[in-house]
C-alpha cells in the first residue's frame, strides 16, 4: 500500500467519523430535540458539513489521489475499489465551487421552510419563486458535476444519490412499467371490487402495545437492539451509523397496520447497514452502494417478505397476542386484504406497490423537464395535474396534494426519485433469486425466522457494500441484469393469480 | 474591530459549534446509545476533539492573537474580555504538546476502564500502576501549562477547570472550614440524636409519577422545556448546549427524595447556561465562568433554595398530590428532617452539606501530594484511611468505598475537586446577597415561584458569563470577596438555631 493511499484512508476515516456525528445529530433533531434547539443544531450540522467538505477538497487531495493511482499494483481488490470510490466522492465534492455549495445550502433551507408553509396553506404561488431560484442553482451544480464526471446534467444529479444510475438504463425500464401497469391496475381493482372488502381493525391500539409488537417483530427480523434503537418521529426513517442503527416509526392509535409496516421497512434499511463489512465501515468502499440498493433492501423486507401470505399468517398470531381487541380484522385473510389493497391515490407515500411506480414516473419526467428548462415552475401544477390524469386516472384538487406533497424538490433533491422504483424492481428480482437459492428462506419467514434470508442477503448483497456497481451486484446475486420481469411476475402472482 | 479579531471570532465560533456537537453526542452516549455503539461513538468524539484542537493550535493562531492584541482600542469591553478568554484558552491548548495530549487521552481511557473493574472488585492493586502512569502524564501536562501560564503546577491544573482558581486563595478558606466543621458536625449530630428520627417514605413511587413531579418542579424553577429535556442516566448530569439543555436524573422507586433533589441540582446548572448572554453564546467570553461558579448555581438551587423550609413546605403539597401513598413521611416537618439529615459517611456523592467539605479537603490534600510526588500511588489507600479518620472520624473497610469511589482521578481530572466546596461557599454568599437585595425572592420560593430569584441571578451572575473573573463577579454581586462567612452562617441557621 502506498503512502498516498494510506493517507487517503486516514482522511476518509476522519470524514466518515464526522459523517457519523452528523447522522446521530440528525437523528436527535428528528426524535429528541426540543424546538428551541433548532438554531444551535443547524449551526452544529453546517459546521460539521463544512469541515468535512474542507477535508475532502483540501488542496493536496488531487496529488494524493494521483499518487495513489500510480501505485495501484500494491493494492488488493478492496483497496483498489476503495480508491475508485474515493476518487468518485472527491470528483463530486470538488466539482461544485464552494460559493455555489453555500448558495445552494441557503436556498435549500429557505425553500424548504417556504414549502412547509405553502403546503399547509395550499399556496403554490408563495413557493414558486423560491423553487425557481433553487432549480437554477441545482442546474448549475448539475452542470458542474456533468463536466467533472463526463455525464449528462441529469445523470450527474442522479449519480449523487445512486452512483452509476443513468437515464439510459432507467428510460426503458420505466417505459416497460408504463406499458403494463395501467392495464394491470384496472384488472386488479376490478378483481378487488368483486371480492369482499377488508374489515378495518377497530382500535384503540395503545402506543405502548404497538411499540412492544414493533420490538418483537424487529427482533424476529434480525434487528440487534444492542446495536440500535426504535423511536418515534414525524416521518419514519433509518439513521445513525452501521454500529448504532437508529430507526423510527410513527404510531396511530386507531390503526396499527401502517406503523408496523413502516418499522419493517426501516428494519430492512437497517439490516443493510448492519450487514456492511466490518473491516471497511469507515471507508467509502464499505458504505451502502446507493439509494437504489438501499431501497431494494427496505422493500424486500416490507413488500416481498413481510406482505407475503406466509409472514402475514405468522404476524397475525403476534397481533392477536398483543391486542385483546384485535378481533376478526386481524385474522390472516383480512390482514392480507388490508396489506394487498390496491387503489390509485393522490399521495405517493400512501401508495400501494402497484401504483407507486406511476407516481415515480410522473416525478421522473417532470424533474427532467424542470432541470432541462422545458417546464417552467409556474407551469408545474398544470403539468402535475395532466400527468396524474394520464398515469393514474385521477388528479388532485389542490397543489398541496399535488406537486407540493413531497419534500424532495424543495430540499434540492433532483434525481433521487427514480431510485424508489428501481429499488422495487431490484427487491423483487433479489427476493426471487434468494428463494430459488435457499429453500429455507420461505419456511423461515413463515415462522418469523429471518435468519436464512438475512444470511443470504449478507452474503450476496450487504457484504459487497460498494465493492462493485449496483448493476454488477444485482447481476452477481440474481444471475441477470436488473429488469422489470421479476417485479411484474411478483405483481401477477400476488394480485392476479388464484 | 480588527480583521485579526474578526477572524478569531470566526474560528472560536467554529470550535464552539464542534463543542456543541460533542456535548449532544456525549448526552446521547449517557442516555440513549445502545452499548454496541460505543466504539463508533468514541471514534466520532475523538475525531471532533482532535479537529477542534487543530483549529485552536493552527500555526497562524499566535500571529492572529498578537495582531488582535495590538489593536484593542477598536474593541468594546465584551470584545476585549473575549480576546483575553481566547488567549487563555489558546495558552492552555497550545501548552501541551500534541503527543502528550494523545498519550493522556489513551492513558485516561485505559485507567477509567481499569477503574470500573477494580472498583467493582475492590482491587486497588489492579488500578495502581495505570493510575501511576496517568499521574505521571498529568504532572507533565501540569508542568507544560505551568510554564505557559506562569503558575505553579497544581494551580495550572486547577486553572483548566476553574480559570483563576489558585491554591493561595483556597488554602485559607479550607483551613477555616476545617477549623470549625468537625466541632459543628458533632454539635449538629448531637442535636439530631435528641430529635425524633425522620420517617422514611414508603414506596413504591412509580417512575412515571416521579418523572411528572420532576417536570412540574423543573417548570416552577424556570426550566423551559422548549429549550431542554429531562432524561435518565446512570449518574445525573447537565449537558447539551445553552439553547438546548439536556439534564438527567435517576429514579429509585423505593425513594423519590434523592432523585428529586438531583433534578433540582441539575436545573440550577441548566439555569446558569440558559442565562448566559445570547449575543455571546458561541464565543469564549459567553461561556460559564468555571466550575466553581457552575457548582455555586446548582448548589444555590438545591442546598440554599430547595432545601429551605419555605420550599420544602411548598413541595410537600406537590408530593402529596403526586403520590397517593405519600403518607406522613411527606409532611413538611418530616421532609425537612430527611433533607436536613447530617451524618458522616464514606461516600462523597451521598454526603450532606456539612460533611461534604471535609470529603473535598481530603481529596484536595491528597491530589496535591500525588501530583507533587510526596505521596506514592501505592500509599494512597493508607493515606485515604488516615485522612478520613482525621477529618470525618470514620474510615472505609474497602478501597472501593475509599480512594476508588470517584471517577475524577482515573479520568485524569486533578485540580477539579476544590470547585465543589468553593461552589458551596459561593452559593451561600450569593443567596444571602440575593435575599437581601430583593425581598420578593423568599416569598416567591415559598409559593414555588423562582422568577424573582432567577431574575436576580441572571442580572448578577449568569449574564456576566466570562466577562470578569469568578472573584470579581462574586464581589460585584455580593459586595465582598468570597469567604466562608455566609456558608458558616447558613449552616448555623439551618442546623443549630431554634
Amino acid at each position: 500500500m502506498s503512502k498516498a493511499y494510506h493517507q487517503l484512508e486516514q482522511r476518509f476515516a476522519r470524514m466518515s467519523a464526522i459523517g457519523g456525528a452528523i447522522a446521530v445529530l440528525g437523528w436527535d433533531h428528528a426524535t429528541m430535540m426540543p424546538p428551541g434547539g433548532a438554531a444551535a443544531r443547524a449551526n452544529q450540522l453546517s459546521t460539521l458539513s463544512v469541515l468535512r467538505h474542507e477535508i475532502m477538497t483540501a488542496p493536496e487531495m488531487p496529488d494524493l489521489l494521483a499518487a495513489a493511482n500510480e501505485d495501484t499494483a500494491a493494492l488488493n481488490d478492496w483497496q483498489a475499489a476503495n480508491l475508485n470510490e474515493m476518487h468518485h466522492a472527491w470528483t463530486h465534492a470538488s466539482a461544485v465551487p464552494a460559493d455555489l455549495v453555500e448558495q445552494m445550502s441557503m436556498a435549500e433551507s429557505k425553500c424548504e421552510m417556504a414549502w412547509r408553509e405553502a403546503r399547509a396553506n395550499n399556496d403554490f404561488a408563495k413557493l414558486a419563486p423560491l423553487l425557481n431560484d433553487l432549480i437554477g442553482l441545482v442546474r448549475q451544480s448539475g452542470e458542474a458535476r456533468s463536466e467533472a464526471l463526463g455525464l449528462s446534467v441529469y445523470d450527474a444529479l442522479i449519480d449523487q444519490f445512486d452512483p452509476g444510475g443513468r437515464q439510459s438504463q432507467i428510460d426503458p425500464l420505466f417505459a416497460e412499467l408504463q406499458a403494463f401497469l395501467p392495464d394491470m391496475l384496472q384488472e386488479i381493482t376490478a378483481r378487488q371490487n368483486d371480492a369482499p372488502p377488508a374489515i378495518t381493525p377497530t382500535g384503540p391500539f395503545p402506543v405502548a402495545e404497538q411499540e412492544k409488537l414493533a420490538h418483537k417483530v424487529m427482533s424476529l427480523l434480525g434487528f440487534d437492539f444492542s446495536h440500535g434503537r426504535l423511536d418515534t418521529s414525524h416521518h419514519p426513517f433509518s439513521g445513525g451509523v452501521p454500529e448504532d442503527s437508529r430507526i423510527t416509526t410513527r404510531y396511530d392509535e386507531a390503526d396499527f397496520t401502517s406503523g408496523l409496516m413502516a418499522v419493517i421497512h426501516e428494519t430492512g434499511h437497517s439490516a443493510y447497514e448492519r450487514g456492511l463489512p466490518k473491516d471497511w465501515l469507515h471507508q467509502p468502499v464499505g458504505r451502502a452502494r446507493g439509494m437504489t440498493m438501499h431501497e431494494s433492501q427496505s422493500l424486500l423486507f416490507e413488500m416481498q417478505a413481510a406482505r407475503s401470505p406466509e409472514f402475514v399468517n405468522f404476524v397475525s398470531s403476534l397481533i392477536k397476542q398483543t391486542f385483546a381487541n384485535a378481533g376478526n380484522a386481524c385474522e390472516p385473510d383480512n390482514l392480507l386484504r388490508i396489506y394487498h389493497h390496491v387503489s390509485p391515490g393522490l399521495i405517493r407515500v400512501d401508495a400501494d406497490e402497484v401504483t407507486y411506480p406511476l407516481h415515480i414516473i410522473l416525478r421522473y419526467r417532470l424533474e427532467q423537464d424542470l432541470i432541462g428548462g422545458a417546464l417552467k415552475v409556474t407551469d408545474l401544477p398544470d403539468a402535475w395535474h395532466a400527468g396524474m390524469k394520464d398515469l393514474l386516472g385521477i388528479a388532485p384538487d389542490t397543489d398541496a396534494d399535488g406537486c407540493m406533497q413531497d419534500i424532495h424538490w424543495p430540499s434540492g433533491a433532483f434525481g433521487y426519485f427514480p431510485s424508489y422504483t428501481l429499488g422495487a424492481l431490484a427487491a423483487a428480482q433479489i427476493f426471487a433469486a434468494a428463494k430459488t437459492d435457499d429453500a429455507a428462506i420461505v419456511p423461515g419467514i413463515a415462522k418469523g425466522d429471518f435468519a436464512p434470508l438475512n444470511g443470504w442477503l449478507r452474503q450476496n448483497i450487504h457484504g459487497a457494500a460498494s465493492r462493485f456497481s449496483t448493476g454488477h451486484i444485482i447481476e452477481q446475486a440474481t444471475g441477470k441484469p436488473l429488469s422489470v420481469d421479476a417485479f411484474k411476475a411478483h405483481l401477477e402472482a400476488r394480485y392476479l393469480s388464484g
